[in-house]
């Protein structure tokens, strides 16, 4: 048995994506951020849907098509549909935020 | 926006499954328990694979394949195979038990 709440790196130069299931059509990841966010100008545009959730932390998920991002906190969760394109303004400073994502087609 | 940690009943007479994604080859659920457990002699033998996290409360997952049962709190994760049979052997009588799991092929 694993936890989502363990092993989680006192820095992070990056995110931190990790694979925990991968199978055909699902593929679900942790995501640890410490404050990062996305470059400047780029947006995510996925062949998959998403269903993402943070468990700790917080972090600002801006969808393109809305004016103003998404202020998330623990258990908060959206479904990304397939190439709506979004980004992370920015993610907690202070501390780790951990995000479980699903996704699928 | 949503969240796993909102519209919790005071009280569950059953487990509470709701479906927050259905897809061709995914189905995501969140499920609230409120101490219950499964019937004795009963065991969940499923079609599909199974990623399961505990994300409030705490519960004990028994696979029939193993002697003790696994005490599972907040963050903790299981992937269940298809039919590897398992049950709920408890959940926390004092709260509400909050789980997230992904079903898929």
């Amino acid at each position: 048995m694993q936890s989502l709440f363990e092993n989680i790196p006192a820095e992070l130069p990056d995110e931190l994506f990790e694979t925990l299931v991968a199978a055909d059509r699902v593929r679900i990841e942790r995501i640890v951020s410490r404050g990062q966010a996305s470059p400047e100008g780029f947006w995510y545009d996925q062949e998959e849907n998403e269903f993402v959730v943070i468990l700790q932390g917080s972090a600002a998920l801006r969808m393109e098509d809305e004016d103003a991002p998404r202020v998330m906190k623990p258990g908060d969760y959206v479904v990304i549909p397939a190439h709506a394109r979004h980004r992370v303004e920015w993610s907690d400073p202070s501390g780790a935020t951990i995000w479980l994502a699903v996704f699928y087609h």
